[in-house]
């Protein structure tokens, strides 16, 4: 019967063992690797090779950094104090773009995922809590995502923590900048009610 | 203002350039990258340096090949008369599996797309002409897909072989196997009718 190339075979097959890539994506990055010119295939490995070399977590934060330590862990005009706590680097980067938060970081690397086998030793929860043992925070930030894995997260969080004298605070749950109440959902609704501020001249400074 | 390293920005930049890879996946798979062990991730470059030298286009009929000639091309107990247009190797594969085709093939490594600004010299149109010219083929099968690229690029190729005394031919359209003719589109009912065969129990044999 007639067969395929194996290297192209192969290189399908490894790429179709990337997250979120089925066999047609994979088929069809395979043609566009060999479509591309040799420049841009040699910048496309090594920029890969870079990120694997270069690019490491930080001894304290976990955050993703080039250094031992992260640029916010060195910088010695952060709030020493308060710990928000993110799954991933990239909620770190969102956080950050606000400009509303000085203090410090815990990346997660993750977040409790009971049915896919990602339990509490997976993610950096363990260096979390030896972390809070050592240092002294007065604020502990909840940052994980508001969705089922995120929330069971915080939850594990708040249960471990529960029998020390520090203040653990959750982002606020509420409707988004530019939505209408008319379509919110009756979860988000019930959150931005129960969470309903004191509003006056002074939100606006 | 907060930055992310900027091996990890690259590489994402880079993994963002494939084709179907948005931002997000692009990030999940710069985080994959990441997590890998050593020994998968060489596997992974690798697979794709070895697709990058080893699998070429057939000089003949630019099927994706290690040689020079494609098994095909180079089999002397295939028709040498009839030749099968695909836009793909993928499409030939297909075609193999059936077992039910025993010519040559022309891939034309891709259709006819004039929106994406993909002409005729884009793809291997101007090799099957030559081909046609140079070699004694009885019939021309067109097996582009039959979707609206698909279908211009058959008509391209019939009008330009009007003028040559040669049997082309178009694969049938009709009812896929398994399906209901309640829920068949227009189109494919049309043109299931107007390809009707004789049915007798010769079909069966």
């Amino acid at each position: 019967m007639y067969e395929f190339t194996p290297s192209y075979l192969k290189a399908v097959e490894e790429l179709h063992q990337l997250p979120g890539i089925g066999p047609k994506s994979a088929e069809k990055l395979a043609a566009s690797f060999l479509r591309m010119n040799e420049e841009d295939f040699e910048s496309f490995i090594s920029s890969l090779q870079e990120l694997r070399t270069k690019v490491k977590q930080c001894v304290k934060c976990f955050n993703l950094t080039e250094a031992d330590l992260c640029p916010i862990c060195s910088d010695p005009n952060r709030d020493q104090f308060k710990l928000c706590v993110v799954e991933e680097s990239k909620d770190l980067a969102a956080i950050e773009k606000t400009g509303a938060y000085n203090g410090l970081y815990h990346v997660l690397q993750g977040v409790l995922k009971p049915i896919e086998g990602i339990h509490s030793h997976k993610i950096r929860l363990k260096e979390l809590f030896h972390r809070i043992g050592q240092e002294t925070f007065q604020e502990i930030i909840l940052a994980t995502n508001f969705n089922y894995e995120g929330e069971l997260t915080a939850m594990y969080i708040v249960k471990e923590l529960k029998n020390r004298s520090i203040t653990i605070s959750r982002l606020a749950s509420g409707l988004p900048m530019g939505s209408d109440i008319e379509f919110a959902d009756q979860l988000t609704l019930k959150n931005a009610l129960r969470g309903r501020e004191k509003f006056s001249e002074e939100t606006f400074k």
